[in-house]
């Protein structure tokens, strides 16, 4: 709880930017979107088992970050809600084949039994794999709402942050670390992969919306990578730090399961200095961006979710 | 063998054209194009799982339908080679999705070990998802050789085909039918979702290659909704008449999990007759589409395809 008072006070502190509001209100919007969308009449029980996974729970931290970069670039909000949609989409699936038996094999997920759990590992590994269908699907809508041109540049971000150079390679990676001693670039490349890109991504993708310098899409992208790395360093500090109830999710798994996280690697106090590193990191990329040249009001969002990342409590 | 050597002379001699030639140059296109695209250096083994998944096996009849399509409507060839390879990822992937073992839990596809046996059920369910994504990378290249709006095209009729109102939701139905007793209607509309919405998504997304009339498009959307029923069709038969040695997987799987099939409901020899009814219909879509009105040089190979899937004898 302090951590989290901490973090909003300190992204009042800097810049008057109400970050708990902002979010409240773009939350709202987000979670009656995915309600609207994600498949109530899916056959045989397949949309069940979709809106259990993807409803009621999270943080809704990718969705976040793709409306605060398209608010960055002044880009289209229909488009940037969509994509924020679609990027939740591939993370829920991805938690979903995560917790299955031949994975992780989780019972608890945001406090609630996991989906295979609740649907069986069929059903799961179905709700899974449509999800990721669903995400492209609402990126493709042809209402004419979204041009083309963007349509496409947000399929190609999807695809290449969730496939096997992004999320599912880092997964692969994962697995194969078990019980092996990483190195540190080995332990960041496998994180890169796993979290990072896809929460790169959606820092992309937001962008997309927008026209964007080819500097600030640089710049986006460095913010991306070091906020993505930041928030693994901080879930590997939360897994030994804090409870299952504050997580709500099993918490000291990783040590349980003998897996390499930065905490074993370079320590607690490191891995916390390291975290703080990258969120200074992160905010130096916005600052270089070019996008604030009218003042810091565009990227005041992406300056408080990145605050927010280094310093939640869950 | 008797039959497939008479579904080429069929084809042969109702037009003279030579679909197992017009394949094979085709294939040799596809293989090698799958080869390049399918990440060998994806890591820690996902990139052999996924080659292991797509390579090497098939009939590739999606991709076939594809360029049929594709070369029905003078499309663009690049981008139909993309569909091609896209189509049959999505395919791969949902086989080794479907083999694993809290799904259909088979341990033979195209006479060789499924994917889980040969790297595990994990490696095997990351690979599925990769394929998944991989799909949809291909469809969105940034090197300026497909236009945007091909590729938004392509990706939302991909992911229809693919999501909770195409095969994946046809897999759920499939899941919850086991040991039920479907009538004709519930069969008919587990097989449209199953197997026909990517069959038909094939067709549709050759015609979005190119430049199709209204009612050109409207007629392949019911040529790919008939072969892709009588598909079906045509695989229950095979499933009791074949043995697992031409089939190339296990033979009487059906029968053997108690699943609904067209034969159990209509015995053989009316799923015969339906599976040519569907054939006809399949024709005369064409026939009606507007494609010929130079002659059939245009929609001859997707004739040919549509003899060759209820002709096969695999």
């Amino acid at each position: 709880m302090d951590t989290r008072v901490k973090a909003v006070v300190h992204s009042q502190g800097a810049s008057g930017f109400d970050l708990r509001a902002w979010s409240s209100a773009h939350l709202e919007t987000v979670e009656q979107a995915l309600s609207n969308w994600v498949a109530a009449d899916a056959p045989a029980g397949l949309g069940d088992a979709m809106r259990y996974a993807v409803l009621d729970g999270g943080k809704r931290l990718r969705p976040l970050l793709v409306l605060a970069a398209c608010e960055a670039v002044g880009g289209h909000a229909g488009a940037a809600l969509r994509a924020a949609c679609a990027v939740e989409l591939i993370h829920a699936y991805s938690l979903v084949h995560d917790d299955l038996p031949c994975m992780d094999n989780d019972v608890l997920r945001r406090g609630k039994p996991t989906v295979h759990v609740q649907f069986g590992e069929a059903r799961a590994l179905l709700a899974g794999d449509a999800l990721q269908a669903l995400a492209f699907e609402l990126l493709t809508p042809d209402d004419g709402t979204v041009s083309p041109v963007v349509q496409a540049a947000l399929c190609r971000l999807l695809a290449r942050s969730a496939g096997h150079h992004g999320m599912a390679g880092g997964q692969a990676i994962d697995l194969a670390s078990v019980g092996l001693a990483l190195s540190e670039a080995q332990l960041r490349e496998m994180h890169r992969l796993k979290t990072g890109a896809l929460l790169q991504g959606s820092v992309l993708m937001g962008a997309a919306c927008g026209v964007a310098s080819a500097a600030a899409t640089v710049a986006l992208g460095e913010y991306g990578a070091a906020i993505g790395l930041a928030f693994q360093v901080v879930d590997d500090i939360l897994d030994v730090t804090a409870d299952s109830a504050t997580l709500g999710k099993t918490a000291g798994k990783d040590a349980a399961q003998d897996k390499p996280t930065y905490v074993s690697l370079l320590g607690l106090e490191h891995s916390r200095t390291y975290a703080q590193a990258l969120l200074e990191q992160a905010l130096a990329a916005l600052d270089a961006s070019g996008l604030d040249a009218a003042g810091r009001e565009r990227t005041q969002a992406l300056r408080a979710l990145a605050d927010m990342v280094v310093n939640r409590n869950n």
